[in-house]
């Protein structure tokens, strides 16, 4: 039932490149009663993806991976066009993701990749100019405006509508994203939540922590692969601001004093290097998680408060680094 | 199975006022394979609506309605406090629906009525101020910018969210709209197709015929309650003045002369009315069945034009009143 074009890359797991090819996969393990877990994702797979991968290996029956570089995401101004495309890698990648059930011998490795063209997602067509956009969009209003939002203001409508799709198409049973993304993740339970879906239900959105490289804590990304090695050797400093704050915040010090001392973190390390007028923060901000608005330190004082997300950005040279912690359990955001 | 709160008038036909327990009942019955056709309303049923229901009797196993009031689609100057409510007679009107299976003595009657509340469709609230808005919107950009959206600017982004929600919460094997609606029929239609629904795809998708008044005519509408019985005296004219712009239509004449005739008619019958000061011509326009846009006369040169859409919108006193005809076939519609 594969629909593998010519064009694709050679797999042993199925490639599925339209809905409908996909759809008549998806209505035969329906029919068996079995739990799809899905992985969206924009290729370069790495360790950060393949973290994902494992999660919905152990908890499903089947896994589905989709890769599609969404162009509503990206302003015209942004990398749409250098975003690293590895199909034949990441296909790679995939295979070799073989997870063994405890106490058996059975494995599970991925069941069907979801590689769409940008007509199949876009049936209206797509134009990077928003106000030349004709067709159908989401937007999840006001938990979309501040930190990412604020400095990417078309980014999580893109994320929304192709996200809104993806899980039509996909009608997962547990759908799974990266911390590194954290805004985006509590944008999308607010969607599935508002939009009624049952594919998934909200609880079975779940977010998977942040994958770090094991020495430095960069936190694992795609656009990684854009830095220098100069850039590579700086990108570190933005966790570590964010610890900086991190502490500040547990001695109780006001968010001013939180965020000076992380930026201060930041120049220094940059002072240091031969980048230094090419490092520039973006933010750093304290948001709550439930609605996504500043940090409101008074709500602390409840004993049930839920957890703040201390998050940040950070530009070195002309890639733009993420990064975030959560600060109380995640288990507790409810949004 | 039902959740019938106490609050609710008695009925034969169960009724569902949450998501999640009209959910227990769509999957018994999709565990039987049975066919679901679904009828949205607003209340306030008359024949046009039970047009619909008998279109879904006909075609489906099992036929749900909805009744929601739905707030996201009135403007805070709109109608949303005084639309009609009328849910005991409702209830009664849909049980007296009886389909007998032609060639047999079996019978349909709808299976289900949906009644959520504010909160169950809208879970992060709803606020009429559109700026003031949280949570989740569905827009689509370009089809609703015409006819009814320029005179009613976010009635279709707020069309188009609730319909999403309850396409997602009902899962609809067939869903009916009524012509009359064209344009609110036709951004669905692009929605569904654009958003990778599955339930309805777009061919599931049915648009009937707008039933009207046996003797005058005017298209049936829970708004022309608010008529005066002048007011009902004049409403045919909307109907009549279409028909004179499609008469001269197919005479050949340019847009302009079309819409001056039928302009002119209104004014014609205005003048005769006592109400002549509160009767208010909106618009008369001709669009493009595929696009929306305006009429492209030189498209009619090719052999498979599209259908036009003929659409008009009146003021009879505070009541709006809309109706259109379509020029062409209904089912050489394509969007």
């Amino acid at each position: 039932m594969s629909t593998a074009s010519t064009a694709l890359p050679a797999s042993s797991i199925p490639l599925f490149t339209t809905v409908s090819a996909f759809r008549q996969w998806r209505n035969v393990v329906r029919r068996e009663g079995k739990s799809v877990g899905y992985v969206p994702t924009m290729g370069a797979l790495h360790e950060g993806h393949m973290s994902l991968i494992r999660r919905s290996l152990a908890e499903n029956d089947l896994t589905v991976a989709s890769i599609f570089v969404n162009p509503a995401q990206f302003a015209p101004h942004e990398d749409l066009a250098t975003y690293p495309r590895t199909l034949p890698r990441d296909l790679e990648v995939l295979e070799a993701q073989i997870y063994t059930i405890p106490g058996s011998a059975l494995t599970r490795t991925p069941s069907a990749v979801f590689i769409p063209t940008v007509q199949e997602m876009y049936p209206s067509g797509i134009n990077q100019d928003t106000a030349a956009q004709r067709g159908t969009f989401v937007e999840v209003k006001a938990y979309g405006d501040q930190m990412e939002g604020k400095s990417r203001p078309t980014f999580f409508r893109g994320v929304a509508t192709v996200v809104t799709k993806l899980f039509n198409a996909i009608e997962p049973t547990n759908a799974y994203f990266g911390q590194k993304d954290i805004q985006q993740c509590l944008v999308l339970k607010r969607l599935v939540r508002d939009l009624l879906l049952s594919h998934p239900d909200p609880e079975h959105l779940h977010i998977v922590p942040t994958a770090r490289d094991p020495v430095d804590n960069l936190a694992l990304s795609s656009r990684n692969a854009y830095l220098s090695p100069e850039g590579r050797a700086v990108a570190p400093v933005l966790f570590q601001a964010l610890q900086i704050a991190k502490e500040s915040y547990l001695e109780g010090q006001p968010k001013g004093v939180c965020v000076e001392r992380a930026t201060q973190h930041i120049l220094s390390v940059a002072s240091q290097s031969t980048m230094a007028s090419e490092i520039r923060l973006d933010y750093i901000e304290f948001n709550e998680s439930d609605t996504l608005e500043p940090w409101a330190p008074e709500r602390r004082r409840i004993a049930t408060e839920p957890p703040v997300i201390l998050s940040g950005a950070l530009w070195v040279g002309k890639t733009r680094l993420i990064d975030n912690l959560i600060l109380g359990n995640i288990e507790d955001i409810h949004i």
